[in-house]
């Protein structure tokens, strides 16, 4: 989607900082449409981010930029970085907010630039002041070479994608949800083809594979959720705090079966 | 309002639920505004939802379409329906969503379809896969007609219309709002005239009757709020975990005096 | 920034009153652009609203109008205000939120106006009948003196501005964001060319000075925010809870060396 720029932020909403960063894209180009695309990410945590990036690249599509601004260490030495994958653009730290987006694309298909960061920017804010106007500046049809230096590939997390084990796959939690389903870092693409069959973690189970959330009676089970990858579910208030204590972060383990 | 379509959820912000929405709209039509009604309705409250609806019908009026999701049962045989009330679009799962607009409107002035769920669609998001873009095209001018077949009404809570009582009516708490009012569902029109006079509920009272909340020096107090619906308010931080402990669906009477 | 009106206010997003003033706004002007400035102000806390009303200004500049709804008072004698200092519009009640836009304008850049409020209007949500339709028709272009009767001065809140004391200034906490870093109310200008060097309340002490969030290992440091108003700041949770136990409203000692 052409000339929109979707936010990725662990800004929370109680503050104006969210707001500073449409002001930032509008003073670069007034033409450009801002979306919260969530300001929820936990603090600091760009395992979520990543998550959130890659769920929003998908819904806004080719063309659009989500600029994704979880950035603990700000106004140090990590880089900056502008990049394209699969047609969609992304504009923020390297925090490692890209794993999905670049993970999940083919070589030609990703490219990615080492921002400059403006002598006149801030210490504490470089949302505002570098990657709000940079993303402005790709949304509106600036060509990626024009914005820095080319680099061979962004920082990705290693616990962003999960790894074969024994009768499936061992990942994590990458995010549980405002319902309470804790979001896995398994994706449809890992199951290769065999069945989901239910997830276990230390102290905690998920037998049963539903299609529907209302199809959980009790007790808790896992499903392929709306962005592809595998959720733990539990009818009527989710996971929090429940038996299973899943969240962020916890490792779990998605049982397959061919 | 032309070309605007509003959101009512229980998605909360802190995922990328809500974005979605935003972009399923505008991959069906660029030229349609999205707003953010709320995003906040209690998970799985048809009745908050109700009057979230109802609310913003009344602000955005004739022309504006509210998509509305609280939809535990997504998935599943529950209808889904399109609908336009003296003038204001809907569409939404047949979860009782409809229960004020629809029922506050007069016979003619109400027609509403059943939605075919696309084929395509996900098990868990038909907000994004088929709610948005039936809105979309709804508020870029589709008839009903071309949407779905007729039906004859919707769902319609019981719940969300008071009964007349000894004393006054009776209804409960659709909704706390962010300040501590309790809003119920007795409207301005359930007094048909009557003088508000006060309410009461198991284990409390509202005695006093103000026009604004600065006239509350303590206790509770009853007033006709500005979405047309009694509420009973507390000077400061609300009736959360007051002694009168009122939350949604709480029964209560609200007193009225000819 | 023409044609836009960035709302600030403590209405939160659990409910529909934050959309309810982009429709105000719409009914009288389809094409001002809405901005949740933010809608998380505490409840009432004039100090907080003051504050983001500045840094919104800020951000969006010369043309722009803050419509800004914390009120207390709604529907008593408070007076109603539009204002426009240093080129940026202001529409609210007069409960100090003007605070710092006015008080850092010079004499002759700012102005302001009593507005009448509308025989019409609700008597509790003067945000969407009066406050919001006057922000559009600001926007819009309408000259302030079309609004309503000039005044002299708007209400200022004393607590808004730092005092000299021995070794530094005292203010006061004007608002703990979302990471937890205390905002203080001193600002850059109030150094008036010292350094900063730590800072101190009943409690607690920050005794370092940091130019990123990144340098604070432990405990707690300042650094001048990007803002421009001192911050104290913890790693990793801020000073929420902790062992400074800062909250609104705290006095705290910014100590300044030459």
């Amino acid at each position: 989607m052409e000339r929109v720029v979707v936010f990725v932020t662990d800004f929370g909403l109680a503050d104006s900082y969210a707001a500073a960063l449409v002001a930032a894209v509008w003073r670069v180009d007034r033409d450009i449409r801002c979306v919260a695309g969530t300001h929820g990410v936990p603090p600091g945590d760009a395992l979520a981010g990543a998550y959130h990036v890659k769920a929003l690249a998908q819904a806004f599509g080719s063309g659009a930029v989500v600029c994704a601004v979880v950035d603990p260490a700000v106004g140090t030495a990590r880089r900056a970085l502008a990049a394209i994958a699969v047609g969609v653009g992304f504009v923020g730290p390297d925090t490692g907010l890209l794993s999905y987006l670049w993970g999940e694309a083919d070589g030609p298909a990703r490219q990615a630039v080492a921002l400059p960061v403006p002598s006149e920017a801030s210490a504490t804010f470089h949302g505002r002041d570098l990657f709000a106007p940079v993303a402005a500046r790709l949304a509106g049809g600036a060509p990626l070479g024009a914005l820095g230096e080319r680099l061979d590939a962004p920082v990705l997390l290693p616990e962003a994608f999960a790894i074969e084990g024994e009768g499936g796959l061992v990942g994590r939690i990458a995010a549980v949800d405002h319902f309470g389903n804790a979001i896995t870092t398994v994706r449809a693409a890992d199951l290769a083809g065999r069945a989901l069959a239910g997830a276990d973690w230390e102290g905690g189970a998920a037998p049963r594979v539903v299609r529907t959330y209302a199809e959980i009676d009790d007790g808790l089970a896992v499903l392929l959720g709306s962005s592809g990858h595998v959720e733990i579910a539990a009818r009527g208030g989710g996971v929090k705090g429940g038996a299973g204590a899943l969240s962020p972060g916890t490792t779990v383990r998605v049982l397959a079966m061919r």
